[in-house]
């Protein structure tokens, strides 16, 4: 845990956010600025960086993972397809310094692109209802 | 194995490609349509459209794959930075319908946006210089 890291922070709940998942290792909950509505951020508890820092078991565990989180946004989102990405170092585009896989529901030319150019606004509470309706099918 | 799938006939050594990486169960090789240079393909030998097809040993496998591939392209390349994105289905951008994770090495401004739009070509001979590079990395 990184004191001023702020995914940390949403872990500790010190920032209320919309989560859509957990487990023992990993956090799931929905980008305040996504570049698609749903897309979402799967994150592993412990703060490392990078896959480079990464524990092994959470390397090997985070594609499962995203898998059925992936499976859940295309199905509340009625998705036609999805971006996995994980940007390392700042170079790559990567915001947060603490590991983050994106996952980011797609359209037939929906025209976006999975840098973070542009991005898209919640219409008030919108974000909740999605979280919740995610969570729900994610305990199934 | 599908009989028409190119990354299958890569596989198969039906199509020469500069393969950097071999185990039991992948395949890397670089992209021959590089949005930056050292851009890799990490395929799973057995043929699966995406992710949420994939058998789960295969999604437990991949990052940590990915990573040494990741890392030796950082070496070869001098990069500041990597994607790794699986793009799943057609509307998010995948082109060949087989599982596939692009590493790209990035750098500090290099503009590269990780969709396919802008890609750059390789001189000649520079490609297959690259991969046996890799490989060497890749071998220690």
């Amino acid at each position: 845990m990184e004191k001023e890291c702020i995914f940390c922070k949403i872990i500790r709940n010190e920032i209320p956010t919309p989560k859509i998942f957990e487990n023992e290792k990993f956090l799931a909950f929905l980008d305040i600025n996504p570049v698609n509505f749903g897309h979402a951020l799967i994150v592993p508890k412990e703060h490392t960086e990078t896959i480079i820092s990464a524990k092994s078991l959470i390397l090997r565990e985070m594609l499962p993972v995203s898998k059925k989180i992936a499976a859940a946004i295309m199905e509340a989102r009625k998705a036609q397809g999805f971006n996995l990405c994980i940007n390392n170092y700042k170079a790559a585009g990567q915001l947060v310094p603490h590991l983050h896989l994106h996952v980011v529901p797609r359209y037939d030319a929906d025209s976006v692109t999975i840098d973070k150019q542009k991005t898209k606004k919640y219409l008030p509470g919108e974000m909740e209802r999605l979280a919740s309706q995610l969570k729900e099918i994610l305990m199934k």
